[in-house]
């Protein structure tokens, strides 16, 4: 999860774009395959969701990750850059691709189901569970991968995508953890949707979610916390 | 599995109940969002909180894991004490951060989806056959526990969630095998929950089995078996 | 999955029982769980079946492979031991452990769902499609175990597991694939039966598919076929 | 996934043409198992092929990666020859055993489920969105292949096995992305199929995503790219 140096900014930037578009393909696209199929039933839809998601994070962060580190998220990007674990300058790139990628990888989903490219979620998610649930679920996953990471690197896409699949349901978000994700998923009037009026809430319980975690394992993982020279 | 001791007693501590806390929160939440979506498919919901429970183990045992072993359970911590693998005076610690960890985990499930914090909850779980499940859920457990730990520590996350998926289904009582889960489930009046008055045949089947195990397979894997110095 | 020499036979003679009566308490157990939670959705009740026993195999083979090679199988001992990985005169106990174990499993399934211990299965399962089923299934086991023994040790857990869970749907018997499991399992009068009549055509389907991937692959993957002195 | 060279050509072209029918045997034989079980539930009848197929895939990539490469799929054997990880030479031959594997292991299901050995699928599966599909599907796995088997070929099994579980919900066209499975599954008129004249439409894309990831990986991840001699 670190941000490898032996690609170049440009190599790492298409990276983290594209895999994070095949991300939001396949969050966004399997929702509406789900919808589809489920027949009303909601548990079976999110079920499919799941599993989906869990499945393309593994392939996604294996493929992409020794490229740019596979973050797809810049709740991830800031804390491993706060550990020292990735350029600080490197950021606003990074960033701009996760952006720019999770809102392709909307309209790649919509093209490739026939719907209408551009969408505004009208589905509500606000309220203070849904902000607290928003906050648990990017604390946990930041300390997942803050740890996995540091002690375990080969075991981080195997971490994450169970994380969130386990987030999926026991978050009353359904755990976007992701503000890149959040705005992209106001994009698409599907089951993954969520209305633009919410998504500021949703990133600042993301944001804080992520701060927390990164202050507490900078306590309980202590050590190499500054980037080396 | 085991204690590890780089990190300090507070650290260890911490992090046993953290992981708990997060634990809980994932069987307690999942259970509520599946009965909520299962639209009265107790299948589907049972089969939802599988999913989302082995995948929470795997994600916290592997970030856990380095710090404090991540137990999450007085029984493991119990028998790895009696193996040798852990100091008996760090036990109690450790246990009342489990129980801690467990009930806080349950309340923030309530808070994420908008219950009452306190609830107890009314589900009869008695009778012969749910303690002879106990049993069984907590003697395998100890046994995945016991022989991985010893011989192939890198698997313990995935089998300690393998295993504990397959009981959900396999169990009469859906496996709780872990007495600080057990109390914490007592305390939701959800899918999860269990009535106050059948803990204590509960967590006696489970230490029963835990000691089973123990012993059996103090024999079936000899070698180490006392505490180095 | 070879027999490991370091444990004495006795030790690896209790474990390939043990380890058999769990996973038919695994396969039978979530099958009545299965069946009493679907609502009459086969579709569901086998793949809730499916995820507990491909579950149970990872978490047994991880468990009980260090001790016993964790055969569960008398096809797969006979294969190993005519590969050169297991002495032909362990095969009597073992394979007599594996049936003794099997049939233990049933009945704990039973006792824990409170069903009555002694049952006899009803359910046909005869014709051609089914031996073909079978034999197509034991084929592809025993090359699934015989590759991965040899070129990737370990991976066989996983492997194993995933191989069942397929072919418990791409099946028309849904795989039993095991003589043990498949008289063991003419003992329940649920999901997962077989009738009595239908067990030694079964039973000839699995060894024939056994034999024919053993030959097959003794040429696909030349080299150490005799035990070493 | 490179083409291993210990095993002599005939061998790695049966274990091609092997490993291709079981896969073909498990996407088509849990294809019609799941319609037959699931109550009319479509939703849940791609849920249960998708556990079928992916399982299958982690079992299949294990067991015969190591005679051949595992490539079963036409696009993946042509994308690592120009790479420089296989002989040009080589290809026609696997590219053939993956085809009549494809079509034996279609015919190996239907006889398994009593269904006639011949059928032509009147199943429609055109237009753009369908051919969009086909090209992000196999775009995504050329990428997952491409990467892992040079940076982390030990995940390949699990890499490829993820993928393919989420296409098959998050493109339109459930993802077939191999040229040897869409013809094979012309040949079958149950859940899986595809009509004949719908199949050169669905190559046309497969083998344009390919390319088209080839040439990017071939940028994203420099070095080597020629075969050694």
């Amino acid at each position: 999860m670190k941000m490898p140096e032996t690609a170049s900014l440009p190599r790492r930037v298409v990276a983290e774009g594209l895999g994070t578009a095949l991300l939001l393909a396949a969050v966004v696209g399997s929702g509406i395959m789900a919808e589809r199929l489920s027949g009303g039933s909601v548990g079976l839809a999110l079920l499919a969701n799941t599993v989906a998601t869990a499945a393309a994070l593994v392939a996604l962060i294996l493929t992409f990750g020794p490229v740019s580190g596979a973050h797809f998220n810049p709740a991830v990007t800031l804390a491993l850059a706060f550990r020292g674990d990735g350029r600080w300058r490197d950021a606003p790139a990074y960033i701009a691709a996760q952006f720019a990628g999770a809102a392709a990888g909307v309209w790649i989903a919509h093209a490739m189901f026939a719907e209408p490219l551009w969408q505004l979620s009208r589905k509500p998610r606000d309220g203070l569970p849904q902000a607290l649930s928003e906050f648990v679920a990017t604390f946990g996953l930041i300390a997942v991968i803050w740890s996995c990471s540091r002690k375990r690197a080969q075991a981080v896409p195997y971490a994450v995508a169970a994380y969130i699949a386990a987030a999926y349901w026991f978050t009353a978000s359904t755990s976007f953890a992701n503000p890149a994700v959040t705005v992209a998923r106001a994009l698409t009037d599907s089951f993954a949707g969520i209305r633009l009026a919410d998504v500021p809430g949703f990133i600042a319980a993301e944001l804080l979610g992520a701060a927390t975690a990164a202050v507490l394992f900078t306590w309980l993982l202590p050590g190499r916390n500054m980037r080396e020279a």
